[in-house]
């Protein structure tokens, strides 16, 4: 599947997601800062990139679909600065059937590549579809087996430039990758409040026209009586909150896994705080961090709610995403 | 009259209005294609040039107008792009009085240029207005003779290249102008509910500074009790639906008339339909579709609501516009 | 201090300005009417650089300060562009201890510079904090002597060329600086709703994380039992609207005083007026005049609401500023 048109994004779109989510990452911040990288100018926001791949698929993969159920082996494989033209397309992986015989699963890679060709993020996903007719008959299941977790050496490091020392004072916080320690857990502090407007404008900036996010009307009458925020949405706050104690995480190099554990209604005020579950070296001058991020809704996250023992998560946690991201080692 | 200052357009004001409208035309969303139809760039999305032009004239036309009656005439002479910056200036073309004496109907021409001097954009308008004294004097009504539609012939098909048929699958949809038929009627599909701070951000980024959209305090004690919806942003929300079944409807060539049957409010959710109302060949390459797109709030068009045989129209609709666009014959 | 990470600014975050203030001063709307005054294109908009630079310093400066106090000897010292860099700097110039020994007032000068190490803006401000610890020592008070008015003097005039009177008709407005006296006032008509997502997305735009004004969960528990829209959005309301009757007053020379009197919420109507404090000549084509902007909230303010004869403020007034704009002599 070939998702049309493709999208030119620009510093425009880059300063709309600023304003939404304020994300403050130096490199994707400051052009003089991206160019003692090694990079031309400001890369845009890995997310951005993700949601408008991501956006891009929803027309043929999940306008309709039930629920969003995981991602898996998303790897980020090429900066996307200011006037790319991202197109995005799709292979169906495999599918299951459920036990209703009415719906079942069915597992899609998403690709999406630039204006030479280059391909720049890639990303498995399995949503939950109804079949056309529940008496269709269905091939035995086909599920493909993936990744618990990408591994380090399939990611890619992509600043043409080690981390200039002479910099650790220009990117916002003291903290590199040797300063960090595996189990570790970081508050980011803030609580942000989603408002209508806010998720409507990303997600339209992303083409994703999944119509729970847009349609007061119709979702009176949906199963939570009013509108959904775009998963999506709270990962990006989530990402922004968390500069506050991991500021110089300036790259998202890969996502292992994402679970949007409940849904985010406007109004709600989002919190989040991450664990360092791994490390990993990347280059001698980048290093690797796995996070994993929990955002929490309504609630602090200063004493890092979390699942219990037996698997429940706290009520308030409505994102959970495992992820790998690049930083200075020094 | 001259309507100052100037405005110059760029990329940034392109994102707000993906935002705030999400439309997915292709060669206004990938500068890629717009290349392959001879464009050095991506151009600008005719509404935000018109809604530019038109709230260039508000200051002087109708800022405090009674009320906003009517288009006609208009045709979009050039395409614009990124940095350019356009002007408007507007001609008197006749007015009449009302039977009250206390008001009157004044027509307008009103013209935008580029940087150039090259005229990008011209459309009549008329709007009631308070006369200064009910006892002037006014000259006998001196009304001007408008086209029922722009002429065809008068359209102005301005993409450089003819469409390759190469990049059929590149534009999101596989319907092009042999393919629709006069008199068929086409279901936009989703509604989008519109909240106060999107239509601000958009009215003001059009520079329309008419009170009626901003002022809440005031507006408590207007004749509905809160702010109005500016009417031209039903008319973007209705184009970027129209994108569902109108994939390769490119560009607007013209607008043949226009009405806002009643006012939009935020919370409203606008839902859309279209009939092809006239098919014109432009060039070999190009024809041209004469649609009437009616928008409806809190109603889904799955069933085309319309007037009834006596004119009065179906209380949910809010605007019917009645234009030509653009679309590639093969 | 070093604030840090840098901000490129660009035409995006221009236009995002724009669609939240709808400024309209030609030489940041209109590319070729900077150009007459001699830019290379249009400069970004005063109050942009201004939040910008402020914002920049909060994580230092002010993100748990009690309150933010005053404003002095803030000086614009060179245009910004689309596509510079700013950074941000802050020296402590004094503080002095609150009787109740428990919080004091810190006095801070911040500079901002572009890309190339120019400096591009200067200002005292002084805040309220929490002290350490309420027995700690501080030595006795030092408070910097700063003028209560910035001299016209110490004033930069940028642009490089005279303006033009060949472009009087370009501006929007007909009245030049020989045309304003001193002791005038002028009433700028329109009044302005402020939404919840407005505040939010110019703030985060900034880069400005004070926690009042993103956090309804804890605010529903502070002060005011909801959040605090940033004081610098209504100084930026406050100029958009001084258009009306100021339309040729570019630029902000500099600010010589600034309270905000009372808090704004989301849901409040913003109207102004200015007084026309003092006149002073820049150059022999460009003059300065000295200007008291009031705004009021929920008000017009046709009948000039102000400080009673015992300095009490009309309750609805929010904002009193004291600045210098420039303005052509002609």
């Amino acid at each position: 599947m070939h998702h049309a048109p493709a999208r030119t994004l620009t510093q425009g779109d880059q300063a709309v997601y600023t304003a939404l989510f304020g994300a403050r990452f130096a490199p994707q911040c400051s052009a003089e800062f991206a160019r003692k990288l090694g990079f031309a100018t400001a890369p845009l926001d890995d997310l951005l990139v993700f949601h408008t791949i991501f956006g891009k698929t929803v027309p043929e993969v999940s306008l309709n679909a039930i629920a969003n159920l995981g991602y898996a082996d998303c790897r980020f494989l090429a900066p996307v600065f200011p006037g790319d033209t991202l197109s995005a397309r799709t292979e169906v992986l495999g599918a299951r059937e459920n036990t209703n015989r009415e719906s079942g699963i069915v597992y899609v890679r998403s690709t999406g590549t630039n204006q030479h060709g280059a391909p720049v993020l890639t990303f498995v996903r399995w949503v939950m579809v109804r079949k056309r007719a529940s008496e269709n008959e269905v091939a035995g299941p086909q599920v493909p087996t993936l990744p618990k977790a990408v591994a380090p050496g399939a990611l890619n490091i992509f600043p043409p430039k080690a981390f200039d020392t002479q910099n650790r004072n220009q990117s916002g916080g003291p903290r590199f990758f040797d300063d960090f320690r595996q189990g570790e857990r970081i508050d980011h502090a803030d609580g942000v409040t989603v408002e209508e407007s806010e998720h409507m404008m990303a997600t339209r900036l992303y083409h994703n026209t999944a119509r729970v996010h847009f349609n007061a009307h119709t979702e009176r009458q949906g199963r939570f009586g009013r509108r959904i925020v775009y998963g999506g949405h709270v990962m990006s706050v989530a990402r922004a909150l968390s500069f506050n104690g991991l500021e110089n995480a300036y790259f998202i190099a890969g996502i292992n896994a994402g679970r949007h554990i409940a849904p985010c209604f406007a109004g709600d005020t989002i919190y989040a705080w991450s664990e360092i579950v791994d490390k990993a070296h990347g280059t001698k001058d980048w290093g690797l961090l796995r996070l994993r991020t929990l955002a929490a809704k309504d609630r602090s996250c200063a004493d890092f709610p979390d699942k219990s023992a037996d698997g429940t998560a706290d009520p308030s946690i409505i994102l959970e995403l495992d992820y790998w991201v690049l930083i200075p080692r020094v």
